[in-house]
């Protein structure tokens, strides 16, 4: 409690929030991809200049796993490192964190600045001004996480000013690195919530009063303050605007492992719905009850969850069920009632649209099968969340595509995906171009101590996102914009 | 509370406890089943004699209702009797109800026992002693409960030995009606509790020292002293033998109003197993998880539950599951642990043994096609319970037959029939001939405030009971036993 109302690190030593970033400032000219070539703009960053630009791997991974020393997790392994992270956000830990990053980027020419929300941005400035071409993520975890879910992505943009620097590039417009906060939603029960609040899409009102889950009374606004990342400038798109958003993130799925593939190339993020689904039967003794005399809600439940997969599989869709409650709950005793979660997903709404209408065929059919003249069934809706599909933008996901193929020299080697779960890139896509590049996730798990990827697939991932960073730079450069 | 230390009415009004039950006394010997013919013995009840035995049905009924003042429970309906009926087992209703049991036995002429488990035996001396054939039953409901489980053997009972004693009839051997302590197992968690202490299959310091459920300290001895009925009679089958026991009862099921009949002739209660099935399998994000990537543990269990059905119907069989819960708990997380109940149940062990096989088959099978190379599912199966078929005495069986033809006129209005739940007579079945006989449950419903059986079916079943009971006795008086 000791940082209670103290000015973080940065702050004391001179460094000021600044309402607008962008100050004029004389642009590094003498720089080059080459020891003996004159200095290079990104423009002019052709495929060879730029293949020459590598990430550098040790570097790349040291530093990640130094900055996990900041809210280090339960240890799962016996390296040094095989521990997962517990860095809640706007803990004393995620602070540290931030510190750090603020630090960083600092000494690599970034001016810095932090939004209402603790949103930070490291920008590097250009030939000209204008909005940044962003690398984000977001440096908080879950309570039981890993070490790469958003930190490799702050990681590979903090790389990418490291690689910009020593090869003294100068882009045409100004580089950002962007540390979104609560993107997890674990601390503060709402997910992507800083970026849903830059974009205009939750009330930033409603962000502050969120109080930390589990019974404490530490809200948003409290944590911020007490932190020192309560920033002055306003948390919007307006304040600050962003070219584009460029997110390298892990898969957080099997997909990529099990075809052998490096990288996705993420076109979008998945429709999903989730509903609550009722099935009302009749209690009934499970020993003097006939089976054509009894309404058991939890077999028309089952029934239900078997054709929900069927019909999901035919659709090149998901469906799943992650509760389910049933009443009364004794073991002679055949359930009146049975509640249960469903979960759709689909790359398209029409998808969507068309899963759900099927479902709910089907489960009037199940219930009218299990149905006796005496004892009906009945089934009934209700939708909990609806979350329409996000298609990222062709230009970014061109860049990605470019470098993914210049970087693996293979295009087997990389695919184009949909993403499974929100990341900031969804908010962030609602207000500048966006995609995403996905890495390979070590069994495809995630949110989980366990949660791996090696550090070869964390460069390669990182020289994408640096690629198509500067991809996009050279494109607006390209076109005057 | 005023009733503790006190001895109930009965015992006050001097009547006293006998070890020894049966002492000699003068038989009545003169009665007739007609005004005008000679004392007749049950050896002499031939077919047309046994026919002009009635059950007053008026009489049952509102005696029934009467009976129903102590421990009335949850209304359903606006009629006076349209409510159900909470008397738990040794509690205040519960003392009132065996009082008025035992003052209306006595006043037909019986000698009451009652035993160290509180079972009041009321037995109405024959020409010669013996052991008596037994009505039996039980006056203890569910908190919940009708007015028809249990209390229409009790007061069907009653009944019989008020017809015995308006038409006079001597019997050849005594005949009883008894009241088993706490056959629901409702408000001390042992069900046909004290019919199993009686035959020796429930250590009776086991059962003394229950615990009433809900969290009071009240034991089943304490309440057995508090409401004077902890007799002096051990409670055991060598202290109180049956010649056979004879138990009428409501079906609890469907299937009498479905064929529309009138009479089941129980021949034995259902074998059934329990079990616990855990699921294991991984758990993994619902947005990010290919189907061919999952280890869905939820997906499997609604699989089993489906084929559990499925395989116990083409066994003749019945399987039902009561509980299920699942790890996390998540909407947007596959389960990675379930675990259900099982509860199989047959008419005999050798088809129950055959279902777990193939059950067991089935799962193993669910349980490989949905486990991919990474992802194993697995599946145990934990035992809670056995409970091997009982078959009833083919004589008490063929007793009610006869008695149910002689009372229908039709043999097409009875059918024979398995229990499907447990019942005193089991316990007594282990000691002596036993038999039941089934009237109709209206919509099956039982364990019910509902729970309702018509006045007429009562008396079907009330003149069955008589029926069986004299045609016991006739059949012992024959073979001289
Ligand atoms: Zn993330
Ligand atoms: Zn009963």
């Amino acid at each position: 409690m000791s940082t209670l109302c103290r000015a973080p690190s940065w702050q004391r030593r001179g460094f000021s929030l600044k309402y607008i970033l962008f100050t004029p400032k004389p642009p590094t000219r003498a720089f080059s991809t080459s020891p003996r070539g004159p200095g290079l703009r990104s423009l002019e960053l052709d495929e060879p200049r730029l293949k020459k630009l590598k990430v550098n791997q040790s570097r790349l991974m040291d530093e990640l796993h130094h900055t996990c020393q900041w809210g280090t997790g339960e240890r799962w392994g016996e390296q040094g490192t095989e521990t997962g992270m517990r860095r809640l956000s706007l803990s004393d830990a995620d602070k540290q964190a931030r510190d750090w990053f603020v630090d960083a980027t600092k000494a690599l020419g970034c001016n810095i600045s932090v939004d209402a929300m603790g949103n930070t941005f490291a920008v590097r400035p250009g030939r000209a001004q204008g909005a940044p071409t962003f690398a984000g993520s977001h440096l908080d975890t879950q309570p039981s996480g890993g070490r790469y879910d958003g930190i490799l992505g702050i990681l590979a943009g903090v790389e990418m000013l490291r690689v910009l620097q020593e090869n003294r590039v100068e882009t045409a417009f100004p580089i950002g690195v962007v540390n979104w906060t609560n993107e997890e939603g674990a601390r503060f029960p709402i997910s992507m919530m800083s970026s849903g609040v830059w974009a205009g899409d939750i009330p930033i009102g409603h962000a502050y009063a969120l109080q930390e889950v589990g019974g404490g009374t530490a809200t948003v606004k409290s944590e911020l303050e007490r932190i020192g990342y309560l920033g002055i400038l306003p948390a919007s798109y307006e304040a600050m605007p962003m070219a584009a958003h460029f997110e390298l993130h892990i898969e957080q799925g099997p997909i990529l492992e099990k075809e052998e593939q490096k990288i996705g190339i993420v076109k979008g993020v998945q429709a999903y719905r989730w509903y609550t689904v009722e099935v009302i039967g009749q209690e009934a003794h499970t020993g003097t009850t006939p089976f054509g005399s009894r309404a058991d809600a939890l077999l028309a439940a089952s029934r239900m969850i078997c054709a929900s997969h069927t019909a999901a599989a035919d659709h090149g869709a998901l469906a799943s069920t992650g509760i389910l409650t049933l009443s009364p709950g004794s073991v002679n005793t055949i359930p009146g009632k049975v509640k249960f979660s469903l979960d759709i997903r689909a790359p398209s709404d029409n998808i969507i649209d068309k899963l759900e209408k099927h479902l709910k065929s089907d489960f009037d059919s199940i219930v009218s099968t299990e149905s006796t003249k005496a004892l009906p069934l009945s089934v009934t809706w209700q939708t909990d969340s609806i979350s329409p599909a996000i298609h990222f933008h062709k230009d970014c996901i061109a860049a990605v595509r470019a470098s993914a193929n210049s970087v693996l020299g293979d295009e087997a080697l990389s695919r184009e995906m949909v993403s499974g779960a929100g990341h900031d890139s969804v908010y962030a896509s609602r207000r500048c171009p966006t995609s995403m590049i996905f890495v390979p996730s070590r069994d495809g798990i995630s949110h989980n101590p366990k949660e791996y990827t090696s550090p070869g697939d964390c460069a390669i991932g990182a020289e994408v996102l640096l690629q198509s960073v500067l991809r996009y730079d050279g494109l607006r450069s390209n076109v005057g914009n």
